[in-house]
């Protein structure tokens, strides 16, 4: 008798095991951005946080380690746990009167005009210590988590000076240490101007390329810069300084593009070799052919369009079809998109964006791991991947983003730990 | 010393306490809509299911009596428990097929000739017996209220036959009696023409008014009786035939009006004094006048609107102008809108028809509880009302429909008990 494999997690009767496990690797695209490889009635077995056995009858293969925990799915859906790959969580102050005067119909300028926008978040922040920080983002991060969501990839952003975005990067990462949630850290100092550099724009750029960045990396506190590229933002020549700089100092590239005007701004992190280009709810055709070429992930923020209720949508089916590897994520944030839940994501990728209900899953795990350079740990079900896992309270996969607005996420595991 | 009022439910420290107790009797309209009448830094005592005292300083005025429970709001927003005034909670099948066509652009009628639609809902609920009914349902209630929803209307409408109306009806009775949720029920034999009458939609009015109806009446099974009129479903005359018999019966009138197509379903809602028109989305300019001069409300459903994403979104603002009494609800059903959440609808109330957060928390709670009759009982917080109570995971009152995808209901108290 063959020797049998030991496991301190044993997953039974899942009748539907979503292993995204299609032979292919690398990022998901066309055809193959529907390929969930079910495996029915499955088990799943993990060990020291990482899945050591998949399919059926564990009683042939498997036996469990003294201690080790035996759960059974009851028929219920089983997937990787969703990954988050664009997400504001570390801000001090809610902004719940934008979102009134938005229903009020104000617009974003109006909006600014009347102190509100990216600044209000950068000033209460500078206000707050780490403590405080920390206390506010990590209710956000157990809700991410109680609803599915596994693997997260934060931004800076609301510092915008040597202080506060390294202040920020270290609540990150003190967060990625603390908390079961996986943080994947971004520097993104070119979220805004700030005040101080309302009258020297080129001034701030300056501070980001000669002392935000390279305190950064100094500290080691990124993996990722992302620049926000939009009219009255950062200009295309600030966005190509601050990015190169990030480069030269060994950082990915992500960029915040296309989002309200057509910037060409998935053409330049098609050029300058991004991990990732987000928004793109204004991308044009040429945008899309140099994504697809370069194999760049988009990273679609559906939660974004849905609350400022933005008048277009991205062309969705046309990057699929274009084979732009397209992945998604919450944007959770306190101005225009106050979720952490990746649940509503899917919802909105489907009924918003035109996406499939497996479409949608692969976005939000496999591509999503991708885009936050993940791929080959998490995203999928597979001998040797980290167990980030999430039992639904689901008979199939299409139950999950077409039962909207509660969660079902029954259980949620961590590295083999049932952590919700 | 005066006497000191007993009570076995003590909430303190509410950091606002929505009242909603404007002083005009009867649902809000126009400016009334967003009057919330806030006490701050307020107590709310409960005896025996009712408010017996609200206000500050609790120790001057309020006795525990033995046993009772004290509880602390911590600073939280509270408010009363949310009513839900359009709901089809009672059914067999999910459709998430149809929610994959609709993203793969099928229209309506390609939905329904690959076999999907009402009748799908039809078929399998009258293949299960109550007990199945049952089993399915009471997850549904228990989502709402964890989600801070404390009353429903619940529709049947998947019976279209004697039998099955009837047992519909009977299960939402059970419910009723048997969960904490209140359930107000309404008949609905008129939500399509079943299979068995497709060439024959005269004889099927006959049978609602010569057979379905008549055997609810007498059963007392229904408070409101509704019909679907809309092109392709019932018709002017077929609908008049319906809703007279039912009002001659003694049920209230409720309208599925105006919803694909203006077909004057709003006006004839105000000529047969219905208690409420519902959808609306395409309601004409006449329509808005009627239902203001009648007084009927107009129960609006977005998350309908949202999930099968409609191109035209009811004029909203003119009808809170015009002096309609507006009300919300899921419109929950496993179609055309899959949530249980009336946190979801506050928010979509917001992004997507433009009502203030205070006019759809008054929407959703004083308002709701009058298009379904109970105006006098719940909706409001007052003194003789029923204990039915949220205490939210917020500051303030506009972080509640700001804050989307999650559960911000931290405590749900039915009739003066902890129900979650």
């Amino acid at each position: 008798m063959a020797k049998k494999t030991p496991a301190d997690l044993l997953i039974t009767e899942c009748g539907e095991l979503l292993t995204m496990g299609n032979a292919r690797n690398g990022p998901r695209t066309g055809a193959d951005l529907a390929q969930l490889d079910i495996v029915n009635n499955a088990s799943i077995a993990v060990r020291d946080g990482r899945i050591v056995w998949l399919g059926q009858h564990p009683e042939d293969d498997i036996e469990l380690c003294p201690g080790g925990v035996e759960l059974s799915a009851a028929g219920a859906v089983v997937s990787p746990g969703l990954v988050d790959a664009h997400t504001h969580p570390v801000f001090a102050a809610t902004r719940e009167m934008e979102f009134e005067m938005r229903a009020l119909g104000k617009s974003y300028s109006q909006i600014a005009a009347a102190g509100g926008g990216i600044i209000v978040s950068v000033a209460s922040l500078r206000k707050a210590g780490h403590g405080e920080l920390l206390a506010l983002a990590r209710p956000r991060l157990d809700r991410m988590l109680r609803h599915g969501t596994t693997t997260i990839e934060a931004k800076s952003g609301y510092g915008l000076n040597v202080e506060d975005e390294i202040k920020t990067l270290e609540v990150i990462r003190i967060l990625n240490e603390t908390h079961p949630l996986d943080l994947v850290p971004t520097v993104l100092a070119g979220h805004e101007f700030p005040p101080e550099y309302r009258d020297d724009r080129d001034g701030y750029v300056r501070l980001i390329t000669e002392e935000i960045l390279p305190a950064v990396a100094r500290r080691n506190l990124a993996e990722f810069s992302d620049v926000f590229f939009e009219e009255g933002v950062f200009n295309r020549e600030q966005t190509i300084v601050v990015q190169k700089k990030a480069k030269a100092l060994g950082l990915g590239l992500k960029f915040h593009a296309d989002e309200i005007t057509d910037q060409g701004g998935a053409a330049l992190a098609a050029q300058m070799n991004a991990i990732s280009a987000d928004h793109l709810e204004c991308i044009s055709d040429n945008g899309i052919r140099q994504l697809a070429a370069a194999g760049v992930l988009a990273v679609l923020l559906p939660g974004t369009a849905y609350y400022l209720d933005l008048p277009q949508r991205p062309p969705v089916r046309k990057m699929i079809q274009a084979g732009v590897p397209v992945a998604l994520a919450t944007d959770c944030n306190p101005g225009s998109c106050m979720t952490e839940s990746m649940q509503m994501v899917l919802n909105l990728a489907c009924v918003i964006y035109k996406m499939t209900p497996a479409e949608a899953f692969v976005a939000a795990t496999t591509n999503a791991a991708y885009a936050i350079n993940r791929g080959r740990e998490i995203g999928i079900l597979s001998v040797g991947r980290r167990a980030d896992l999430v039992i639904w309270d689901a008979e199939n996969y299409r139950q999950v983003p077409y039962h909207f607005g509660v969660n079902l996420a029954r259980v949620v595991i961590k590295k083999g730990k049932v952590v919700s």
